[in-house]
């Protein structure tokens, strides 16, 4: 393999040419900051596929003038364990900055609250959602649907979305155990990355379009990927569909399908998040108790909590190292 | 193989026995009813390996005086959305029994609710829980820690219980969507069962004493599960032990596995069930919008609905064949 070219950016510099890029294309001042926060932070993470690599994707999304840069969500908090967030038809960082503070404090006086995202367009990765949650002593688990990429077990046709689910535990004075993935075997994303420097993927990655399972990442970007961990993956993928879609009345992947323009962005769609307060369901000890379940798996051979590895890379604090490539691509979209 | 022998018994004579039995050891009125009542729909389902095949599991804990067969279940409400039921050392069916009504008033009046029991044993499916919001308009999701039976991904020593999740969404003037699952790739009762048979497991069920990979269930009996899906099930295996026990203060696995008498009953832990009512949070079209999308997958070639199979054995109310031997072994501890 040749090398890939980098250029080495600080993290200042990677959110100033996000919000830039963003204003250009018609962002607000507070739709352009929620987006390059999210750039900045994934970035910083190591969470490359959801940093600048995306960017490109939510231009795309403004130009066709499928999602609103200067979107203003509205938020309705009518019961006390329900807020509800009208994205307005813009980007999901937004929208959520407005809705999880809310959220926040409903679940810290009821000990558990919902928060469901309606019109908006998710593109970024959800752990910034589920993290902001665990950050303030809470549990958040938080999914959404997508467009149709994924046969449901048994099938041999798209109909759920890569469908994500995300779940972060907070700990006192210790960044959170938190997980963010796909419902499906590997993200689209991967795939496409596969075969684009010619690796293959596992077999039972997903199906060609001749139906039969593939390793060929070519392939299966032609046919469909599957859920991971056939019927039970399956079923969590089903859940995440039921929740995102049915208890929010967005669109299910499968309407998200029909209704998107394909500019190359996200679809539009809904997301639920949900926010448990530990000290009131649990008790005040509740924290002791599973540090010492969570020492002792840390101590494991072999064994690696969800999300170590993201903030470990958070603690570097000096310059990133950017694919030359993607910036200038993103730059020149300047 | 051998044709194995059955008794043809009414689902009542079904009840009627178990309920005999559970009396003879100990159980009170209200305990035996609960247990008979799990025994008898697990029969009525199909759903065969927690039906009579665990009588003699439960009878072995009252035997032993882990378990209390009077047990009184104590149930505290202060905030609206949270229900704590203490299982007064009792099985889970009861202190449920206690639980769930209470749970699905708050989660009408609130939106979304939370159950936490504790000092319980946890020996049935879990879909009966989940059934019981979903058969009440309301979305239900449920989960418990065990012993000590799943390695954790990367892992070759088991820290996981098989952890079960539930999930069940209400369809209207239907059957809901049901999953009830391990997270490790199969129950450790499949296995046994397996090995009794003869039979293989699919590579990557477990590993052998050696730490290496098998598909001998002899072997992986001796070693450890894996959990299903790789990574991703084991993630979710571990929101499954932070939610029962992490948020409930009960035993995470591999407390249960210190602390158990392994008297061949189940090991005491605590329970998570949440409850979110779709009326509240999507507003009243939610079923109509949902109904879509589940009859789009029901009608894929190849896709069965979670439960489905439960459900269409639920109808056929006439006798049940059951395993000879199995019933043997029960009638004789009258």
């Amino acid at each position: 393999m040749n090398e890939i070219a980098t250029e080495a950016i600080s993290l200042k510099g990677i959110y100033d040419l996000a919000f830039e890029v963003f204003c250009k294309y018609g962002c607000n001042q507070e739709n352009a900051t929620a987006l390059s926060r999210i750039v900045h932070n994934a970035e910083r993470d190591g969470s490359l596929s959801h940093g600048l690599f995306r960017v490109p994707g939510y231009i795309a999304s403004l130009k066709s003038g499928k999602v609103r840069g200067n979107a203003n969500p509205a938020i309705e908090h009518k019961l006390s364990s329900i807020i509800s967030v009208n994205g307005d038809y813009g980007f999901a960082p937004y929208a959520l900055e407005v809705g999880l503070p809310v959220l926040e404090k409903a679940a810290k006086e009821t000990g558990i609250a919902i928060l469901k995202i309606t019109n908006s367009f998710h593109f970024a990765a959800m752990w910034p959602e589920t993290e902001f949650l665990a950050d303030r002593g809470l549990i958040g688990i938080a999914c959404t649907a997508a467009k149709p990429m994924v046969a449901p077990a048994g099938a041999k046709k798209a109909f759920f979305g890569t469908n994500p689910l995300s779940f972060a535990w907070p700990r006192n004075e210790k960044s959170p155990v938190v997980f963010d993935m796909a419902t499906s075997t590997l993200a689209m994303g991967d795939v496409q990355i596969a075969a684009r420097d010619g690796h293959e993927v596992p077999k039972g990655t997903g199906l060609g379009p001749d139906g039969n399972p593939s390793d060929d990442p070519k392939e299966i970007i032609k046919g469909v990927l599957l859920p991971f961990g056939g019927y039970k993956g399956s079923a969590i993928s089903l859940m995440v569909e039921l929740l995102s879609a049915g208890l929010t009345g967005d669109y299910f992947s499968f309407e998200a399908g029909e209704n998107d323009n394909n500019d190359g962005g996200p679809p539009k769609g809904g997301e639920i998040v949900i926010a448990i307060n530990p000290n009131l369901v649990a008790g005040e000890d509740w924290s002791e108790h599973s540090e010492k379940f969570l020492s002792k798996l840390q101590n494991m051979s072999g064994v690696r909590i969800p999300g170590e590895r993201r903030h470990k890379n958070r603690l570097d604090q000096g310059p990133r190292l950017i694919n030359k490539q993607m910036l200038n691509k993103v730059r020149n979209l300047l």
